[in-house]
């Protein structure tokens, strides 16, 4: 039903994607934390379309207006609300596809939850430009969070069959740092220019292409979380899967876990100047929900782009009948790169949430 | 904090693994639902320990005492509490791990987290027993959602390197009512035969191993789920997180999206006998968190036991020096197939959640 | 620390008195739903300031724009935004009261609270005119309520030692309708004439008075809410203390209960046409926190405005020494009136909540 | 829905006043509490009926067996969950009752709701009973505040036109401490003695008698709470309505507001040794949701027990017929003792619950 999050920390999404605006509510933020807005706004620049010729032309400010909750650059504890206006927009291009469902895309569902009252101009609801807001206030728990010395920072670890490297074991603080201030964030800068020319490609040929996005936070204390239904595992995942187009999500080894025995899984335990760490990281950083004072790595898997030029079959929902469509207008060839800062501002407000549980706020 | 699931329908769990009485508390569920609590004692019985070599031999009657919301084998629409009382316990078995955290385990971070104080005694909280009573809870939902024409079943798709059969675009209800009453399920039998091999040789070393668990979800009706924070796959993926040894979770094609061009995992749309479908199931039956009355499907893995009788490095809390252990006790090689009933009962608690939002019960 | 409501429907209030804007996030209302944004206006009118001789001055248009959710005049099923711009602003008059805590005020209390970073000026987040945000929400709710047959209606019961009629045992539909469009709504217009004179007899000797709202559900159907937790006066009596200024409420009898013996106070049940009804309504239409069928019927006592002329004694938070101020600026002698339409709407999202929690929205 | 409360701690409440047992599931309370529960046993034994000739003579021993959460007397972070097994239980009093609804009781408003599916014996989850579990939850948040220097007292201020004193500006620990372990707890001796005499003269008539509890929270630092939806208000009367037959509540001067000028209701703030207070309280010790650091005061309305012998009129749901019932069995005449410490243990759930959501936990 809700586009509210209702944690230790709360959040109330609104807006469609053609609507007058979009923004959010971030509520729980506690009274006199300095925030950079140039570095929010910087965040939601990455997450931003236009940014490069591989993305979408569409060109959105999305300098969000915060009308509650900071005064002097100072967090006042009671709810701050950004509103993002929507701009440069054009109705026409979905006028054709009022009764036609994109293949890919929550056309469909959508209509049938809402019985045909949704606002289908653009996705609406469901719209992509939806995760501006979800940046916004993950930009906002990110500094609270550096303040407390953790760093997240997540980067394109592949497109189709091209690979970046892996986080390493020990993860550099200044990688991730890096990683969190660039438009399309890889550890080896040769992988990105691959990732660029096979995206460039797909976008000559009228489709798009997935990949994989690998995150960490970094620094986090151990002993955050909780057993049973609030552990760090489910709260990443379940924000992670906000974003539109995330179909899979794997913590630590992930899915190879499955291909391992115990003794291989298992990471020994040991200790270095007096405390206590692990010698690999296949738990990825969390123990029974909570963490273990290592670094936080997570994948998840973003699919391609639904809106494509090449011709697909689907329905009208109209007539009942089969059609084909092609779907014009500004769409990323891969929103890979793009999502990049969503999935790091989904984290940033799952683990502030996890410090204000833990008393650490 | 919390071990309460608060969605459109609650949940409550308590009780640790060596203590008096594990179980749980399930609210809101609706008056007058028929359940068959033998049905219910069959899925737990699927979970419980002891019912062949691969797994363990620590015996659990597991037969929970329902002592409130049920009269006469009929829901009264107040909160069901089932208590399992806890049975055949060796405290002994602990006493030497008692400032030594196992590798693999939450020993470790739950000392962190709860300062001490936590009951370590087989795990305490973080028991797997304890999803005996997500097991309790989810049979009970899973015969609501069965009265509704939903069928959920799952299997064993991998252990190690041993693959069961995909389900087919086309799941059989048959097929998974099958599963959902085995004890160790899977599609092809063949693959059965090999997985307990493997199990038995790795049991063999002193060591455990892990596997893949896909589930299925027939038969839902489109529009159910919601945009953003509430979407299906958040749902279930922070539900299915809350089983103790799951590290990863993919909807659909999963992972695999990541080397797909959109042309390829886009699912058409079509008509049969004027019902719009899919071609294809790339999408796991869900488009914007929205069901789209396409089956659901999602495959997640399973860490192998982390206890093993293999020597491994670890450290003494106490004294803060490493040392080195031998689990000893009754664990299973391989948790896989005992975690099936466990996933199907999660997914159930997902979707009747989800039924109960959308107004259809 | 929330601004949040997270009930069957939920509900996100941001903004200060005199910052940029204040509003909305209506998350739950279904789809499909006519909204008549004017009759939302008038609600709003109502409890604006300006309106008479005996409200503040401040004039504000409390025009809401509808940022999302809504095409068409009909509900799209996701959030409602409404944003509510500050108009007519002057920040001087706070100027003074930087370290001054008025008495009656939060001011005190939010400073500790929040250690000095509230927004103080107009009493920031605390301020009365919050309550349009609530009005806005609430006049959405009413519109669907009445959809269904509901209505809800509230006057003035008492200003100081002047009383208006009770409600009847069967309160009209038409005198709720005509309660529910009026700026100063009462039963017997002799007492708003008396009503008027003493407010302004009160404001002539800069001084400010208290009164009683007394508030009708009518229609609402037998079977909503729930025991323990979720009863209906739970729900509404939570709501009605969210609005500043609301020190007690009463259900039914109220505290007269207090003063009855049970041969008393126990309503009689009885038949009329086939329906079962009860004679008097001492129980104020809930029974063990569950909808009896009769009106529900509540009171609530809202404190004189603490923002008056006459000098009080305080103190300042800066040099810590007692002071004594006035406190100039526009502002009620009696709030009572003004928060009749607050009251109704925050009992129209109650109400809502429970019909959706019964699955009839 | 629910017998949840889902604050920042949380309390899930199952069972029946004739099934097998009733019980809650206390969450989120921290880990390395001292709790000794022979304290927690008192206070449910003040609770419990058959303690003098002015209660009922149902005999319950109402000891907790505390299943989960607590080794060796101290908390373990984790779910605690006390089951209170059901005894002395006679069905036979409710036999002839299973069509005719009584007056005052929940009896026709839960046939409603649950579709005549609910457990009727005793009121089933209805019954008064339930609030022994309250009574638990809250004994264990009362140990934990009075560690941190919070007291809490309440004492039987009215049975119909008998009063006690009301509590002075300056409330003393001694008093409080006194009161929260009394039966029968008043400030004036000679009250009780009247009180007794009027609820023994009232039960040789067959009827029932109302009354007011008055309830202070000693001590409370300032700073707690909330604006808007989470203030104190709202969370102690939600809490408050939790128990049957409070049909009341109002904080501070409550309804006496309404007839007081702004100069007389605004409390003045005043230094002492530094440390800024009120000089009166009709604030009751909460300004805009938000503790002040006075007591917090407030007063609620419990109407008579609605079981009386004395023939009432009533309707069989059976037949659809008019019938006349006199409601034999075990009840009490007056139920306004016994219900003083469920008032104190809900106060110490709410406070308690501010207390972890402002990090003092």
């Amino acid at each position: 039903m809700s586009s509210i999050y209702n944690g230790n920390i709360k959040i109330s999404i609104f807006g469609e994607s053609h609507g007058t605006a979009i923004g959010a509510v971030l509520d729980g933020i506690p009274a006199g934390e300095k925030i950079d807005f140039e570095q929010v706004y910087l965040q939601m620049q990455r997450r931003a379309p236009g940014k490069s010729e591989i993305t979408t032309e569409r060109r959105e400010s999305d300098r969000p207006k915060v009308v509650s909750g900071v005064i002097n650059g100072y967090t006042t504890g009671t709810p701050i609300c950004g509103v993002i206006e929507n701009e440069n927009i054009e109705l026409k291009n979905y006028e054709n596809l009022k009764d036609v469902v994109r293949p890919g895309h929550a056309d469909y569902t959508a209509h049938v939850k809402y019985r045909g009252f949704n606002d289908i101009n653009g996705g609406g609801h469901f719209s992509g430009r939806l995760t501006a807001a979800l940046t916004f206030c993950g930009a906002i728990c990110r500094q609270i969070l550096e303040q407390k010395g953790i760093t997240i920072g997540a980067h394109v670890y592949s497109i189709f069959d091209v690979f970046d490297d892996h986080f390493d074991m020990e993860i550099s603080k200044k990688l991730l740092k890096r990683l969190s201030q660039e438009i399309f964030p890889v550890i080896n800068p040769e992988a990105k220019e691959k990732m660029a020319k096979k995206i460039l490609q797909t976008k000559s040929e009228g489709d798009s292409v997935g990949g994989v996005i690998e995150c960490a936070l970094d620094n986090v204390p151990p002993g955050l979380g909780a057993p049973i239904f609030d552990g760090i595992e489910s709260k990443i995942s379940a924000l992670v899967f906000a974003i539109p187009a995330i179909k899979a999500i794997e913590f630590g080894a992930g899915f190879a876990v499955a291909k391992m025995f115990g003794s291989q899984s298992n990471d020994s335990f040991a200790l270095r100047e007096g405390e206590i760490f692990t010698r690999t990281n296949n738990h990825g950083g969390i123990l029974g929900g909570i963490s273990s004072g290592m670094p936080i790595v997570f994948r998840c898997a973003v699919k391609p782009t639904p809106s494509i030029a090449k011709p697909q079959d689907t329905v009208s929902i109209k007539s009942n009948h089969p059609v084909r469509i092609s779907v014009s207008g500004r769409h990323d060839p891969c929103i890979v790169p793009r999502a990049v800062p969503v999935v790091e501002a989904v984290s940033a407000i799952a683990m502030l949430d996890f410090f204000k549980e833990a008393n650490l706020l």
